[in-house]
């Protein structure tokens, strides 16, 4: 991890404006356009926007940004104003039901007990900056509209936090609960969920590359009984993961949040209604319509399977050919040409298709940002599907069964070739053996290979582009001359701090989902296809110590600091973790059952002889599961935790307080269960009391009615014990009578 | 529904004392045993009891009861008791979030804007009655400990209530809300939420009955057509009632109690201890030593299996072997020997087997009623399912795929039965043919015949048992002179109620769980078999028509009045309905593919030819059935009902009061989404005069920290904006001169 420090440690030196942020909540990041028109007008929403912030009360300096662009410095003015945020945003928190007790009415003590932590300040600054002017911020939302200008609003990153953090994570082996407090507290919830998704991942991971290495050793591959432990792993760790998810929102103090919900300032309402309950106006857009957009999502799945579906089974295809069959001159060279063709054509088709999913997300026109990010997610997750399973999904269900019927197809090619050629004889082949290793060599490549290149792409080629890029355009700026203008007219104490600003102006905004993507995706190889090659999860643990570490670098270096917003879940993660779970089962089962040598080989076919064997596993499989994952909830559900312990404890201290408030101090403390009865004495006393009183008043009319009747003829609890003692004798005598006249 | 009428009208005219309760609350049916020792005992134990009463605030009576027990009749002595308790639940409701709102201090105004409802009075009466005396309740438990002779506490009916309420159901085609509301303003939520279930399922019979009467006509039986509109029928009635269920706890302000749990006095803990969150003493009984007998569960399973379906297939195959192979004498009077040896051992073992489900349950020793209800309906549950499906599984799945080959070795019957007859030469039998109607015939039985046996065991044997017995005992308690002498003892007003009483105190508690039993089951037969005969929907429906008045009329004539429980939905049950809605798609996609006629005659055997076939059906009609539920689920969740709307117009309400009294009333008009910020004038106030502030003290000082310096430069927003635009202009001066350059 050497490099990883001295890649930071690089940084530190180069950038000697780390050590302060002068206090600077937020930066925006303003664009100057070149043509003069635009110009005009951007100086005018300029204007706009300095007396837009110093209105809700932030005070404001603005600097040259460099690259025809000016940056806007932003900082709460004053603690007052900040103090009020935090004390209404705690209030609404307390109404949703987020926070259990309602926030001190004291300001000055509440918040010494409960501080205000730099990710909450840095979320409602930006809220202050963005949300409307009708609810009191300054309306400011970046690339639209007005502010099309507004690059972006960013906050600065602390680094001597970051380097801290890098240091420390790249010299310990094992995260804790205190490493992820520490992101929380600075990145928001968000993020920290990630990292604790990460870290929780990691942790499970240990079992399944023990066990797997194990099963390799001693199983090999296709083991029925590995594939067995893999899936009830899966499920202890995705019900684990949903228990451990509500845990950690209640120790945040985070959960429910997802009910209050941000609203989309690109949303779009048809008409202004008022709302039947509130009273109040609200936007509408019909429900109907934008189910009538969701229905677009049908032809884009299939849109998807079909193209990158077609190009992965074309590739796969050729591949075969080439490597199986085709014998010809220039093999050892179109050997690459799959390869070369999927390298070529899926990056540009996958961001193609990804583009066409946030229009499609954004013509679904949702209200808020969770429902727009979840429907998001989910086309992602499909895409991802496809690109990363199908080649397997290929190589196990189609190549391997029915390879012998469908190989000789490929001759297609062969014709295909001979026709752009011009010889007469046909092209030299060989008769097509199905390569057994071929499905396990796949899955070693996409679990290990696949893993580094990932890696590569993500944290090593974003970095050196950077700093290509980075002196290129000092070059360039140097020789317009117009950099050196601007550092020129900086003021000295100020010059390193710019410098760094702009630099990470220009940084990309980190997005979680990517990360999260990658992972669910990894865990989707181990789920499905890992009885195959059992080292898989090894390969991963690997990885994934990387990974969180390579992640950390990401944000603290190669993105702009993110704004720290809340969450209470992984969100729509986790419904994705949930299917390849099961999808796992499934697959997990007609995997043994296709493979597993001791019953039937692999070049077997099993279809004809053993349809309905291979279906009753899967079947089997599935209810299996089915059923271990409603035990293992039932069990996790019985389970206590320290967060639920914590939201326990805050919700009994609140009742207590709540009913010594109502009832008076003395009978508080039996408030959790049932509230007290009237005492011992004040029974009786009532009693007879109210008894004696209606006997009076009775006495005073004469007779009453049949029901005061009824309830005076035993005056108090005396005389019905007499009486009832009387009736008891009775009854004795009777019984005694009785028996006696039978003898 | 004459019949009906006059039942309850014959009551009426035989019970004059119908007219009045005379006020009071509960009855305590009080036991005198006949032993001496014992009786001094229960002495003592009266004692105790009437004195525990009246410390709890209860005016008590007592009466002779007949048969050697007496009558406690008991009712709160002041208003201000009754509404002292009302008033502390209320509050409790709201602490666990039962209750959005807090419950108004101001306790005159708050008992006018909301009344007590007499269900709402008899419930707390009877927990003042039986919760312990910790808790301030009289901790009076019938049938248990010091209260063994405790035979029952029950409220009286109200007479003219139930003998309106009958009345007005038996002349009305369908129950609306109205309806079901009445009910839970006197029986409680839980027996309203039997009605309205019941209702809600037979308004959603009107579907499948119109479709499976046209089903029947125009597709015959065994349509995979009918076969996919019941299954998606099934889904939807499923997800439609769970948000049902939802909406009618709203309504009535329930939602949520299930939370607030109630102890079971029988529970029996190893040890106190220490909550480790509240501190308070708890009763603990280890979850591990729970589980180990609910291990026990899976033998009782096995058992009710081999034992029930023992029987079942014993008398199965010998009513095959009769019906469909001998031929020999006595057949007329064999044929009966199955439905004989059904109908004594069938009744028998399922009581046996439901009371080890209850010693099961009661040794599984849950602390709260609902768990331990929960455990026994499964248990119920699975005994049910045995006994009502197997034989029609038997049919579709064994009889008809594998007669052929199990047939033949029914001979066992016929060798047993040559032992025992001194014949020599063989039984006559025929060569056996498939009975094709078998299933169909079978299907009607359950559907049709069985529901009216049912009908009439549940209501007419029961009331014809009481008026017999009530005969006999009248004799018999005349012959030996002892009712005589009670009754001569009564004073006059009060003897015909006094008689009334008695009357109801020999009367069976209702018990909501038979009646969820009945129609679950009855749900399943048509989500499981429907198939076979389509027109099962419309049998239902004129079932649950009179079975709706059924019900009426038994927990108005033949139960005591039920302790009017709270519920927050149908409970267990809801999972039964779910299975069964699931099980549903399994097994009509594997009866439509036995016995669709175009494709498999009913006589083939198909399970070589088509095993894969069949298997695929059902894998792929169980998932189609999956994702229409998450379909379904999902749309079903978008919608708004009266009680979602009721409950977000209170939390409104709530969050509109108390962003009030915290902000002040002018903020409070935006409460809902995000709360104010500052107003305008305010922030630009705080910023300049924090500024000018800051740099009056800093021109004391000197010069400040770099941070200080930073924020100095520009003062105030018009400094910034005045400089934003000269860098404007020096940036276009730049950009000018950049593009003339280049030009």
């Amino acid at each position: 991890m050497a490099g990883l420090r001295t890649l930071y440690g690089n940084d530190a030196k180069t950038q000697p404006g780390l050590k302060s942020n002068f206090d600077v909540d937020y930066v925006i990041h303003y664009k100057i356009p070149v043509p003069e028109a635009e110009r005009a007008e951007a100086e005018a929403a300029f204007v706009q926007l300095v007396k837009g912030l110093a209105n809700v009360g932030f005070a404001t300096e603005v600097r040259n940004g460099g690259k025809d662009s000016l940056l806007v410095f932003t900082k709460i003015a004053s603690d007052r104003l900040l103090h009020d945020q935090v004390y209404r945003y705690r209030v609404q928190d307390w109404l949703y039901g987020v926070r259990v007790a309602a926030p001190n009415q004291d300001l000055a003590q509440y918040f010494q007990d409960e501080p205000v932590s730099e990710a909450e300040r840095l979320r409602l600054t930006y809220l202050l900056i963005t949300k409307p002017k009708n609810e009191g911020g300054a309306g400011i939302t970046p690339k639209m509209g007005q502010w099309k200008n507004v690059a972006s609003i960013f906050p600065l990153h602390d680094h001597a936090f970051n380097s801290h953090w890098i240091k420390q994570w790249s010299t310990k082996y094992y995260l804790d609960d205190g490493d992820i407090n520490q992101i929380r507290d600075r990145f928001g919830e968000r993020v920290a969920f990630y990292f604790a998704f990460l870290q929780s991942y990691f942790a499970f991971l240990l079992f399944p590359a023990a066990f797997g290495a194990a099963a390799w050793l001693v199983l090999g591959q296709f083991s029925w009984f590995y594939a067995i432990v893999n899936c009830l792993w899966s499920v202890v760790f995705f019900e684990h993961w949903k228990m451990k998810e509500v845990d950690l929102a209640v120790q945040w103090g985070v959960r429910g949040v997802s009910k209050i919900q941000h609203p989309r300032p690109q949303f779009q309402f048809e008409r202004e209604a008022q709302d039947p309950v509130t009273g109040e106006i609200i936007k509408v857009y019909p429900h109907f319509k934008r189910f009538r957009t969701q229905l677009l999502q049908v032809p884009f799945a299939l849109a998807c399977v079909g193209v990158l579906g077609g190009l992965i089974v074309s590739c796969f295809s050729i591949e075969i050919f080439i490597t199986e069959i085709y014998t010809g001159p220039f093999k050892q060279y179109l050997t690459f040409l799959p390869t070369v063709l999927l390298t070529i054509f899926m990056p540009t088709l996958s961001a193609l298709l990804t583009q066409l999913a946030e229009r499609l997300t954004t013509l679904e026109n949702y209200e808020t940002h969770d429902d727009h990010q979840a429907s998001f997610v989910q086309k992602i997750f499909v895409l991802n599907f496809i690109t990363s399973y199908t080649p397997i999904f290929l190589t196990a269900f189609i190549y391997v069964p029915f390879g012998k019927i469908l190989v000789p197809y490929l001759d297609v090619f062969q014709l295909t070739a001979q026709k752009f050629t011009t010889q007469e004889k046909p092209l030299p082949t060989k008769s097509w053996e199905m390569n057994p290793d071929r499905l396990t060599k796949q899955v070693i490549y996409f679990t290990v290979t696949a893993q580094i290149v990932n890696f590569a792409t993500e944290v090593i080629v974003p970095y050196v582009k950077r700093k290509v890029f980075k002196t290129v355009e000092d070059v360039k700026s140097e020789m317009s001359e117009k950099n050196a203008d601007i550092v020129k007219k900086d003021v000295e104490e100020e010059a390193d701090f710019l410098a760094r600003v702009r630099n990470e102006a220009e940084l990309d905004e980190y997005d979680v989902t990517v990360d999260y993507r990658e992972m669910v995706i990894q865990f989707g190889y181990l789920a499905l296809f890992s009885v195959v090659w059992p080292l898989t999860a090894c390969s991963f643990l690997v990885n994934n110590w990387v990974e969180a570490r390579s992640d950390a670098v990401k944000i603290a270096i190669s993105s702009q600091r993110p704004i720290p917003w809340r969450a209470d879940s992984i969100g729509p993660w986790l419904n994705a973790l949930g299917f390849l779970s099961w999808l796992g089962s499934v697959t997990s089962a007609a995997i043994v059952f296709l493979f597993h040598r001791s019953e039937h080989g692999p070049n077997g076919s099993p279809w004809d002889i053993s349809g309905w064997a291979l279906l009753l596993s899967i079947l089997f499989a599935e209810h299996v599961y089915l059923a271990v994952q409603f035990l293992v909830r039932h069990v996790i559900h019985k389970m206590d935790s320290p967060g639920l312990q914590k939201e326990r404890a805050q919700r009994f201290r609140m009742r207590k307080q709540l009913l010594e408030t109502t009832f008076g101090a003395q009978q508080g403390h039996d408030a959790q269960d049932e509230t007290n009865g009237p005492g011992l004495s004040g029974g009786e006393k009532i009693t007879r009391e109210t008894l004696e009183e209606e006997a009076r008043q009775l006495s005073i009319k004469g007779s009453g009615s049949p029901e005061q009747l009824f309830w005076q003829r035993q005056r108090g609890p005396s005389e019905t014990i007499q009486i009832g003692r009387n009736l008891f004798s009775e009854i004795a005598a009777n019984q005694t009578k009785h028996k006696t006249a039978k003898e």
